[in-house]
Protein backbone atom coordinates (compact mmCIF):
# COMPACT_ATOMS: atom_id res chain seq x y z
CA UNK A 1 0.00 0.00 0.00
CA UNK A 2 1.16 3.66 -0.62
CA UNK A 3 1.12 5.38 2.06
CA UNK A 4 1.30 9.00 2.69
CA UNK A 5 4.53 10.15 4.60
CA UNK A 6 4.36 11.38 7.96
CA UNK A 7 4.90 15.04 8.56
CA UNK A 8 7.02 14.81 11.78
CA UNK A 9 7.32 18.45 13.63
CA UNK A 10 10.06 18.85 16.57
CA UNK A 11 9.16 21.96 18.73
CA UNK A 12 9.61 23.11 22.01
CA UNK A 13 10.61 26.56 24.05
CA UNK A 14 13.91 27.99 23.25
CA UNK A 15 17.20 26.57 24.32
CA UNK A 16 15.46 22.88 25.04
CA UNK A 17 17.70 21.51 22.83
CA UNK A 18 15.67 20.80 19.63
CA UNK A 19 19.01 21.19 17.55
CA UNK A 20 20.57 18.65 19.24
CA UNK A 21 17.88 15.96 19.74
CA UNK A 22 17.50 16.37 15.86
CA UNK A 23 20.72 16.38 14.93
CA UNK A 24 21.05 12.87 17.03
CA UNK A 25 18.38 11.57 15.16
CA UNK A 26 19.96 12.69 11.87
CA UNK A 27 23.53 11.13 13.08
CA UNK A 28 21.94 7.77 14.16
CA UNK A 29 19.78 7.18 11.24
CA UNK A 30 17.65 6.05 14.11
CA UNK A 31 14.91 5.91 11.02
CA UNK A 32 14.62 7.21 7.50
CA UNK A 33 13.64 10.47 7.25
CA UNK A 34 14.16 13.30 5.08
CA UNK A 35 15.26 16.58 5.63
CA UNK A 36 13.84 19.73 4.15
CA UNK A 37 16.53 21.80 3.35
CA UNK A 38 16.05 25.76 4.66
CA UNK A 39 15.94 29.00 2.95
CA UNK A 40 18.09 31.65 4.83
CA UNK A 41 19.37 35.37 4.43
CA UNK A 42 22.20 34.49 6.25
CA UNK A 43 25.53 34.57 4.78
CA UNK A 44 26.82 30.68 3.91
CA UNK A 45 29.65 29.58 6.21
CA UNK A 46 33.02 28.07 5.11
CA UNK A 47 31.86 24.94 4.65
CA UNK A 48 28.40 25.09 3.88
CA UNK A 49 26.71 24.50 0.32
CA UNK A 50 23.72 25.93 -1.22
CA UNK A 51 21.25 23.74 -1.84
CA UNK A 52 22.33 21.14 0.74
CA UNK A 53 22.87 23.09 4.18
CA UNK A 54 20.86 26.02 3.40
CA UNK A 55 18.86 27.61 0.06
CA UNK A 56 21.01 30.90 0.56
CA UNK A 57 18.97 33.85 -0.75
CA UNK A 58 18.62 37.31 -0.45
CA UNK A 59 16.07 39.62 1.47
CA UNK A 60 14.27 40.46 -1.35
CA UNK A 61 13.49 36.42 -2.74
CA UNK A 62 12.67 35.83 0.63
CA UNK A 63 10.25 38.55 0.83
CA UNK A 64 9.07 37.34 -2.57
CA UNK A 65 9.13 33.48 -1.03
CA UNK A 66 6.54 34.60 1.82
CA UNK A 67 4.49 36.45 -0.28
CA UNK A 68 4.14 33.95 -3.21
CA UNK A 69 3.05 31.83 0.05
CA UNK A 70 6.15 29.43 -1.05
CA UNK A 71 7.06 28.95 2.80
CA UNK A 72 5.95 26.29 5.22
CA UNK A 73 6.64 28.36 7.78
CA UNK A 74 9.55 30.87 8.56
CA UNK A 75 10.92 32.93 11.01
CA UNK A 76 13.77 35.76 12.43
CA UNK A 77 16.90 34.31 14.46
CA UNK A 78 19.45 37.62 15.01
CA UNK A 79 18.42 39.77 12.19
CA UNK A 80 18.02 36.93 9.46
CA UNK A 81 15.31 35.42 7.87
CA UNK A 82 14.73 31.07 7.99
CA UNK A 83 12.26 29.22 5.74
CA UNK A 84 10.86 25.92 4.80
CA UNK A 85 9.66 25.63 1.19
CA UNK A 86 6.61 23.94 1.01
CA UNK A 87 7.26 22.38 -2.38
CA UNK A 88 9.56 19.51 -1.66
CA UNK A 89 8.10 18.85 2.04
CA UNK A 90 4.44 18.02 -0.37
CA UNK A 91 6.78 15.76 -2.85
CA UNK A 92 8.65 14.11 0.00
CA UNK A 93 5.21 13.01 1.73
CA UNK A 94 3.23 11.96 -1.44
CA UNK A 95 6.10 10.08 -2.04
CA UNK A 96 5.37 8.39 1.02
CA UNK A 97 8.81 9.67 2.68
CA UNK A 98 8.64 11.05 6.12
CA UNK A 99 9.64 14.24 6.62
CA UNK A 100 11.12 16.12 9.89
CA UNK A 101 10.91 19.65 10.20
CA UNK A 102 12.44 21.26 13.52
CA UNK A 103 11.60 25.04 14.08
CA UNK A 104 10.72 26.82 17.18
CA UNK A 105 6.87 27.69 18.49
CA UNK A 106 5.88 30.27 16.12
CA UNK A 107 6.53 28.33 13.11
CA UNK A 108 5.23 25.51 14.36
CA UNK A 109 1.84 26.66 14.66
CA UNK A 110 2.10 27.99 11.45
CA UNK A 111 2.66 24.41 10.16
CA UNK A 112 -0.08 23.24 12.02
CA UNK A 113 -2.37 25.75 10.43
CA UNK A 114 -1.63 24.18 7.04
CA UNK A 115 -0.61 21.07 7.65
CA UNK A 116 -2.44 19.70 10.54
CA UNK A 117 -2.21 16.05 9.93
CA UNK A 118 1.28 16.57 10.63
CA UNK A 119 2.55 14.79 14.28
CA UNK A 120 3.60 17.42 16.71
CA UNK A 121 6.25 16.47 19.22
CA UNK A 122 6.93 19.12 22.29
CA UNK A 123 9.98 18.68 23.70
CA UNK A 124 10.19 20.12 27.28
CA UNK A 125 13.11 21.33 29.45
CA UNK A 126 13.40 18.38 32.09
CA UNK A 127 12.74 20.95 34.73
CA UNK A 128 9.45 21.49 33.81
CA UNK A 129 8.99 18.25 34.25
CA UNK A 130 10.69 17.53 38.06
CA UNK A 131 8.65 21.69 38.80
CA UNK A 132 6.78 19.48 41.40
CA UNK A 133 9.88 18.22 43.15
CA UNK A 134 11.68 21.29 43.24
CA UNK A 135 8.10 22.93 44.81
CA UNK A 136 8.29 20.15 47.70
CA UNK A 137 11.95 21.63 48.62
CA UNK A 138 11.24 25.33 48.70
CA UNK A 139 13.81 25.74 51.04
CA UNK A 140 16.38 25.25 48.69
CA UNK A 141 15.55 28.25 46.41
CA UNK A 142 14.59 31.70 46.33
CA UNK A 143 10.88 32.03 46.55
CA UNK A 144 11.42 34.87 43.50
CA UNK A 145 13.15 32.20 41.63
CA UNK A 146 10.39 29.38 42.19
CA UNK A 147 7.80 32.07 41.32
CA UNK A 148 9.68 33.29 37.74
CA UNK A 149 9.39 29.71 36.98
CA UNK A 150 6.41 28.64 37.79
CA UNK A 151 5.11 31.59 35.61
CA UNK A 152 7.01 30.53 32.64
CA UNK A 153 6.03 26.50 33.44
CA UNK A 154 2.20 28.05 33.32
CA UNK A 155 3.57 29.61 29.53
CA UNK A 156 4.88 26.23 28.37
CA UNK A 157 1.78 24.17 29.49
CA UNK A 158 -0.31 26.65 27.13
CA UNK A 159 1.95 26.49 24.39
CA UNK A 160 2.42 22.68 25.00
CA UNK A 161 -1.85 21.42 24.87
CA UNK A 162 -1.70 22.41 21.01
CA UNK A 163 0.92 19.41 20.76
CA UNK A 164 0.05 16.00 20.04
CA UNK A 165 3.20 14.31 22.23
CA UNK A 166 5.34 16.07 25.24
CA UNK A 167 9.05 14.39 25.37
CA UNK A 168 11.04 14.75 28.58
CA UNK A 169 14.86 16.12 27.19
CA UNK A 170 15.85 14.58 30.13
CA UNK A 171 18.82 12.99 27.88
CA UNK A 172 19.49 12.87 24.31
CA UNK A 173 19.16 9.00 23.61
CA UNK A 174 15.61 9.13 25.60
CA UNK A 175 13.97 11.62 23.89
CA UNK A 176 15.08 9.99 20.53
CA UNK A 177 14.10 6.71 21.91
CA UNK A 178 10.50 8.45 22.54
CA UNK A 179 10.77 10.24 18.97
CA UNK A 180 11.51 6.50 17.37
CA UNK A 181 8.08 5.00 19.39
CA UNK A 182 6.30 7.72 18.29
CA UNK A 183 7.20 7.45 14.86
CA UNK A 184 6.50 3.68 14.74
CA UNK A 185 2.86 4.26 16.79
CA UNK A 186 1.69 7.21 14.14
CA UNK A 187 2.35 5.05 10.93
CA UNK A 188 -0.03 2.15 12.40
CA UNK A 189 -2.66 4.85 13.66
CA UNK A 190 -5.89 3.81 12.49
CA UNK A 191 -6.46 7.38 11.12
CA UNK A 192 -3.48 7.05 8.89
CA UNK A 193 -4.47 3.95 7.76
CA UNK A 194 -8.02 3.14 7.31
CA UNK A 195 -7.82 4.86 3.83
CA UNK A 196 -5.62 2.57 2.34
CA UNK A 197 -7.63 -0.51 3.81
CA UNK A 198 -10.61 1.53 2.33
CA UNK A 199 -9.29 2.08 -1.43
CA UNK A 200 -7.96 -1.53 -1.54
CA UNK A 201 -11.70 -3.49 -0.89
CA UNK A 202 -13.46 -0.47 -2.76
CA UNK A 203 -11.51 -1.12 -5.95
CA UNK A 204 -13.20 -4.38 -6.91
CA UNK B 1 3.55 12.92 39.04
CA UNK B 2 1.00 10.19 39.66
CA UNK B 3 -0.08 9.03 35.93
CA UNK B 4 -2.97 7.27 35.80
CA UNK B 5 -2.06 3.95 34.42
CA UNK B 6 -2.69 3.04 30.20
CA UNK B 7 -5.38 0.91 29.83
CA UNK B 8 -4.77 -1.42 26.51
CA UNK B 9 -7.90 -3.54 25.04
CA UNK B 10 -5.93 -6.05 22.61
CA UNK B 11 -8.29 -6.90 19.98
CA UNK B 12 -9.07 -8.19 16.05
CA UNK B 13 -10.93 -10.79 14.39
CA UNK B 14 -11.34 -14.33 15.47
CA UNK B 15 -8.68 -16.15 14.36
CA UNK B 16 -5.93 -13.37 14.52
CA UNK B 17 -3.74 -14.79 16.78
CA UNK B 18 -4.65 -12.17 19.69
CA UNK B 19 -4.03 -14.70 22.31
CA UNK B 20 -0.29 -15.74 20.95
CA UNK B 21 0.04 -12.18 21.08
CA UNK B 22 -0.79 -11.59 24.57
CA UNK B 23 1.47 -14.45 25.52
CA UNK B 24 4.78 -13.40 23.84
CA UNK B 25 3.98 -9.48 26.11
CA UNK B 26 3.63 -11.56 29.12
CA UNK B 27 6.33 -13.91 29.07
CA UNK B 28 8.84 -11.83 27.32
CA UNK B 29 8.03 -9.36 30.41
CA UNK B 30 8.16 -6.80 26.63
CA UNK B 31 6.54 -3.84 29.48
CA UNK B 32 5.47 -3.80 33.13
CA UNK B 33 1.65 -4.64 32.62
CA UNK B 34 -1.08 -6.03 35.16
CA UNK B 35 -3.27 -8.61 33.63
CA UNK B 36 -6.87 -8.65 34.75
CA UNK B 37 -7.74 -11.51 36.34
CA UNK B 38 -11.35 -12.86 34.66
CA UNK B 39 -14.47 -14.60 35.28
CA UNK B 40 -15.66 -17.76 34.10
CA UNK B 41 -18.19 -20.27 34.42
CA UNK B 42 -16.37 -23.26 32.67
CA UNK B 43 -14.62 -25.81 34.74
CA UNK B 44 -11.29 -25.40 35.63
CA UNK B 45 -8.45 -27.26 33.89
CA UNK B 46 -6.00 -29.21 35.72
CA UNK B 47 -3.23 -27.48 37.56
CA UNK B 48 -5.17 -23.89 37.27
CA UNK B 49 -5.77 -21.58 40.09
CA UNK B 50 -8.68 -19.80 41.45
CA UNK B 51 -8.54 -16.12 41.78
CA UNK B 52 -4.95 -16.38 40.07
CA UNK B 53 -5.63 -18.26 36.02
CA UNK B 54 -9.50 -17.20 36.64
CA UNK B 55 -12.21 -16.93 39.05
CA UNK B 56 -13.88 -19.53 38.43
CA UNK B 57 -17.39 -19.05 39.16
CA UNK B 58 -21.24 -20.89 38.62
CA UNK B 59 -23.39 -19.41 35.73
CA UNK B 60 -25.94 -17.69 38.16
CA UNK B 61 -22.86 -15.99 39.88
CA UNK B 62 -22.13 -14.89 36.68
CA UNK B 63 -25.40 -14.01 35.46
CA UNK B 64 -25.47 -11.89 38.89
CA UNK B 65 -21.93 -10.63 38.28
CA UNK B 66 -23.55 -9.13 35.22
CA UNK B 67 -26.48 -7.64 36.97
CA UNK B 68 -24.90 -5.82 39.43
CA UNK B 69 -22.41 -4.36 36.48
CA UNK B 70 -19.30 -6.03 37.89
CA UNK B 71 -17.96 -6.96 34.30
CA UNK B 72 -16.17 -4.67 32.28
CA UNK B 73 -16.78 -6.77 29.18
CA UNK B 74 -18.25 -10.63 28.76
CA UNK B 75 -18.68 -12.76 26.07
CA UNK B 76 -19.46 -16.90 25.34
CA UNK B 77 -17.28 -19.12 23.84
CA UNK B 78 -17.96 -22.61 23.38
CA UNK B 79 -21.24 -22.50 25.84
CA UNK B 80 -19.35 -21.06 28.89
CA UNK B 81 -19.30 -16.84 30.00
CA UNK B 82 -16.21 -15.09 30.67
CA UNK B 83 -15.96 -11.75 31.83
CA UNK B 84 -13.44 -8.82 33.25
CA UNK B 85 -14.24 -7.70 36.78
CA UNK B 86 -13.88 -3.84 36.56
CA UNK B 87 -12.92 -3.43 39.98
CA UNK B 88 -9.39 -4.82 39.86
CA UNK B 89 -9.09 -2.66 36.51
CA UNK B 90 -10.28 0.80 38.18
CA UNK B 91 -8.12 -0.22 40.43
CA UNK B 92 -4.50 -0.72 38.82
CA UNK B 93 -5.30 2.16 36.36
CA UNK B 94 -5.42 4.64 39.81
CA UNK B 95 -2.18 3.07 41.07
CA UNK B 96 -0.95 4.22 38.04
CA UNK B 97 -0.15 0.73 36.49
CA UNK B 98 -1.24 -0.47 32.94
CA UNK B 99 -3.51 -2.90 32.22
CA UNK B 100 -4.10 -5.25 29.45
CA UNK B 101 -7.20 -6.78 28.41
CA UNK B 102 -7.77 -9.33 25.67
CA UNK B 103 -11.01 -9.64 24.31
CA UNK B 104 -12.90 -10.09 21.19
CA UNK B 105 -14.38 -7.63 18.98
CA UNK B 106 -17.68 -7.39 20.96
CA UNK B 107 -16.00 -7.38 24.47
CA UNK B 108 -13.50 -4.41 22.95
CA UNK B 109 -16.70 -2.55 21.72
CA UNK B 110 -18.62 -2.39 25.44
CA UNK B 111 -15.08 -1.62 27.11
CA UNK B 112 -14.84 1.34 24.36
CA UNK B 113 -18.58 2.87 25.94
CA UNK B 114 -17.22 2.01 29.48
CA UNK B 115 -14.09 3.12 29.32
CA UNK B 116 -13.06 5.42 25.91
CA UNK B 117 -10.13 6.73 27.31
CA UNK B 118 -8.36 3.45 26.76
CA UNK B 119 -6.44 2.58 23.73
CA UNK B 120 -7.37 0.17 21.52
CA UNK B 121 -5.20 -2.28 19.19
CA UNK B 122 -6.73 -3.82 16.12
CA UNK B 123 -4.66 -6.88 15.58
CA UNK B 124 -5.19 -7.38 11.87
CA UNK B 125 -4.63 -10.37 10.03
CA UNK B 126 -1.65 -10.26 7.49
CA UNK B 127 -3.44 -10.98 4.84
CA UNK B 128 -5.93 -8.38 5.01
CA UNK B 129 -2.65 -6.32 4.05
CA UNK B 130 -1.70 -8.28 1.43
CA UNK B 131 -5.21 -9.05 -0.14
CA UNK B 132 -4.60 -6.17 -2.39
CA UNK B 133 -1.31 -8.07 -3.97
CA UNK B 134 -3.75 -11.20 -4.29
CA UNK B 135 -6.34 -9.23 -6.25
CA UNK B 136 -3.71 -8.15 -8.63
CA UNK B 137 -2.98 -11.66 -9.17
CA UNK B 138 -6.23 -13.33 -9.59
CA UNK B 139 -5.85 -16.13 -11.85
CA UNK B 140 -4.13 -18.13 -9.27
CA UNK B 141 -7.61 -17.78 -7.52
CA UNK B 142 -10.92 -18.77 -7.87
CA UNK B 143 -13.60 -15.76 -8.27
CA UNK B 144 -15.48 -17.53 -5.35
CA UNK B 145 -12.80 -17.19 -3.24
CA UNK B 146 -11.00 -13.44 -3.97
CA UNK B 147 -14.75 -12.10 -3.55
CA UNK B 148 -15.58 -14.09 -0.24
CA UNK B 149 -12.27 -12.64 1.17
CA UNK B 150 -13.14 -8.93 -0.14
CA UNK B 151 -16.52 -9.53 1.96
CA UNK B 152 -14.55 -10.43 4.75
CA UNK B 153 -12.01 -8.12 4.50
CA UNK B 154 -14.73 -5.02 3.89
CA UNK B 155 -16.42 -6.20 7.69
CA UNK B 156 -13.00 -5.98 9.36
CA UNK B 157 -12.23 -2.46 8.33
CA UNK B 158 -15.66 -1.76 9.22
CA UNK B 159 -14.78 -2.67 12.75
CA UNK B 160 -10.97 -1.50 12.54
CA UNK B 161 -12.29 2.21 11.91
CA UNK B 162 -13.87 2.40 15.77
CA UNK B 163 -10.08 1.72 16.96
CA UNK B 164 -7.05 3.47 17.63
CA UNK B 165 -4.41 1.43 16.18
CA UNK B 166 -4.02 -1.28 13.27
CA UNK B 167 -1.04 -3.90 13.66
CA UNK B 168 -0.66 -6.02 11.40
CA UNK B 169 0.17 -9.62 12.58
CA UNK B 170 2.64 -11.02 10.32
CA UNK B 171 4.81 -12.22 12.73
CA UNK B 172 4.58 -12.09 16.81
CA UNK B 173 7.72 -10.67 17.21
CA UNK B 174 6.48 -7.85 14.88
CA UNK B 175 3.52 -7.32 16.40
CA UNK B 176 4.82 -6.87 19.70
CA UNK B 177 6.90 -4.08 19.14
CA UNK B 178 4.56 -1.73 17.75
CA UNK B 179 2.58 -2.67 20.52
CA UNK B 180 5.82 -1.66 22.52
CA UNK B 181 5.57 1.27 20.45
CA UNK B 182 2.01 2.22 20.55
CA UNK B 183 2.39 2.38 24.66
CA UNK B 184 5.73 4.21 24.91
CA UNK B 185 4.19 7.13 22.48
CA UNK B 186 0.87 6.91 24.35
CA UNK B 187 3.09 7.44 27.77
CA UNK B 188 3.76 11.04 26.33
CA UNK B 189 0.89 11.90 24.59
CA UNK B 190 -0.56 16.00 25.54
CA UNK B 191 -3.68 14.48 26.07
CA UNK B 192 -2.74 12.37 29.00
CA UNK B 193 0.37 14.11 30.70
CA UNK B 194 -1.34 17.61 30.18
CA UNK B 195 -3.14 17.23 33.51
CA UNK B 196 -0.14 16.58 35.10
CA UNK B 197 1.75 19.29 34.27
CA UNK B 198 -1.47 22.00 34.60
CA UNK B 199 -1.53 20.17 38.69
CA UNK B 200 1.89 21.31 38.90
CA UNK B 201 1.56 24.70 38.24
CA UNK B 202 -2.16 25.52 39.49
CA UNK B 203 -1.25 23.71 42.79
CA UNK B 204 0.61 27.23 44.04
Amino acid sequence: MAHKGLLLVLSGPSGVGKGTVKNAIVKNKVFPFEYSVSMTTRKPRPGEVDGKDYFFVSEQRFQEAINQGELLEYNEYVGHHYGTPVGPVKKMLAEGKDVLIETDVNGARTVREKMPDGVFIFLTPPDLHTLHLRLEHRGTESEDVIMGRIREARKEILVMQDYDYAVVNDTVANAVDHIKAIVDAEHVSVKRVIDDYRKMVEEE
